[in-house]
């Protein structure tokens, strides 16, 4: 009651309705109406219906601390991202969704467009409401400033009885208490540039420089080991352009074209993420240049676009739905077998494999 | 004091250190700490780096109710779409963020895919959680059902001092208490539709029906007002299709192309969206068929993939990103103005145009 009484708003004095009251009128259990509430399976589409229309009919509003002190009601599980705009946030992010939904969790996701103010403030926020782990998706620029900042989330989360969750970005240290869900990136990159040179290309750009990046800097190792394994000197290793995305992509296969008068000193191009590649097939069109006819371009990720560029985009698919998935499976898991939140780091990788397009076709 | 000692978890121990703590320790005032931690704008970086430092000292832990109590700390939008993995959603959740941000709110995305009980325990989730204001996103199969479901919604959320917010729908009901900001659906489609019958065509699909769907039902109309206006009767309105997506897309227009072995009477097709674009111009390519050669293919919301397909389509712009922003903006200012939460609706349109590419070619 103490709750209701300092609860600010107009609600102060519409929340007296309880789950037992909703219960109540819907003639099934308290436990019922919780799963329905909290989406959590099975839940037979009759005692649904009978919920919804008595939570509608006496106009409920859950009471959160009540209900973490009931233990009924929602869970929740929360995506931390850099932003939702782009493919593999999204999907990762729709893997945690869907995973656990099938679980009976909500689940929340956050975007701190790159702002470590925000990012923590969005940390701090999911503590406090008790989220049951915080999952933070792809890759960051890693320095010793960044590796204090989550080495904080993971002994902040663990200490309110939550948990940090990497999914496709490395542990801060080797004894951060985090769960890590990552992608082998740097066999993804030594495969398909290996595609490359096994169709006789022996200039390849690496268009896509991200330094210090945590999926960047595995992508150009990839990339350096397969040229060094063909036999090529470190003079074959050409990194180009500034950042990923569209944009850079675009902007940077300009600058090159604009450099040498459009006759190209290389024959292929690894792109670091398919939307790169996109950019830099863009310029390519521009400047006459046929993809693969002069140019053979393979990209990273494989992206909702990459079957529809033009041409098909030879990539690497990365389980982004799948980190996203396992992620929930893993935390899950840990859970149930009361492994503390504090414990040691656990690290999980899954496999990444070249989709053959047509963007790709033998030198000249 | 009573919140802290019913917190469940280790955390409870954890939590006694106050913002006022944290204030004192960084040597700024607590207003400050709360705009750093709400990533309230403007903050020096200087008074940002003394916060977050004495934040991760005291492994200061913000207590969500106290806040409530005191008006401090981030106050949150809540943003809640079918799924997480679709362009317009998740541009429209960027612009509610990137805005959100701005004004100093920390945003929550959450999806339901499709399920009612979800989409109840989020809205009830976000009340509880004193959301200041709740934005649903995307089109919806208008029914019965459906206009009761969101009209306790707009109530609900009214009656907890939050605000229900339609962004790209229309309100369930002329009394409603929402705030609705849509895009021109229908004037879309009779400019993009226009300008196939302004290049000769005259045997014109469109692909992608959903029957009752808010978003498409006005694409159809524009669709049949276009025609209309240019003397065609009422045989020349040809729906088909299941649905929109890529998927459905390649999956209709392959079957229409083997009713007729590849030898469509249709010269243009309208796609109800891009990815129908995108699938449909897939299956055409298999049957040999040359877009914009032998038939002319345009879309609708200049999604991310628009530019890049083969070849370029030529599409609508939908406002995706403005009507996050605008849905903010106008929300805000409603609160700023005192608009009492549960008044009457206000209703906001934005335009759309067309964006020309190469997906069009002249009647042969």
């Amino acid at each position: 009651m103490a709750d209701r009484a300092q609860g600010p708003g107009p609600a102060g004095g519409r929340n007296r309705v309880t789950i037992r009251d909703v219960a109540g009128r819907a003639g099934v259990s308290v436990a019922t109406v919780s799963r329905v509430l909290a989406g959590n399976y099975p839940t037979s589409a009759a005692a649904r219906a009978k919920v919804l229309r008595a939570v509608k009919d006496l106009d409920y509003v859950i009471d959160g601390r009540a209900r973490a002190l009931a233990g009924t009601g929602p869970r929740t599980v929360a995506v931390i991202v850099m932003s939702v705009d782009s493919a593999f946030y999204a999907t990762v992010a729709q893997g945690v969704e869907q995973e656990a939904a099938a679980r009976g969790r909500l689940c929340m996701v956050c975007s701190h467009g790159g702002d470590e103010a925000r990012e923590l403030a969005l940390v701090q926020m999911m503590r406090e409401q008790r989220a049951e782990f915080v999952v933070l998706v792809g890759g960051a620029v890693e320095n010793e400033r960044y590796r204090a900042r989550l080495t904080e989330y993971a002994h902040g989360l663990a200490a309110a009885g939550s948990r940090l969750v990497l999914c496709g970005r490395p542990a801060p240290g080797p004894d951060t208490p985090v769960l890590v869900v990552e992608y082998d990136n740097e066999a993804g990159a030594y495969a398909v540039v290996s595609h490359l040179l096994a169709a006789g290309h022996r200039d390849i750009l690496y268009l896509g420089l991200l330094p210090g990046h945590t999926t960047v800097e595995p992508r150009i190792a990839g990339y350096r080991r397969a040229l060094a394994d063909h036999g090529l000197g470190p003079g074959a290793v050409r990194p180009a352009g500034r950042g990923l995305g569209r944009a850079n992509g675009y902007a940077a296969m300009r600058e090159i074209l604009a450099e040498c008068g459009g006759r190209p000193d290389f024959t292929a191009v690894f792109a670091g993420d398919d939307m790169v590649a996109a950019g830099a097939m863009a310029a390519l069109r521009e400047y006459g240049l046929s993809v693969p006819g002069d140019v053979s371009v393979v990209g990273y990720n494989n992206d909702f676009v990459a079957q529809d560029l033009n041409p098909p985009l030879t990539t690497v698919s990365i389980p982004a739905y799948e980190l996203g998935r396992e992620a929930v499976r893993l935390a899950l898991a840990e859970e149930a077998a009361d492994v503390p939140r504090g414990a040691a780091q656990s690290r999980h990788l899954l496999g990444t494999h070249i989709v053959l397009r047509q963007s790709v076709a033998p030198r000249r």
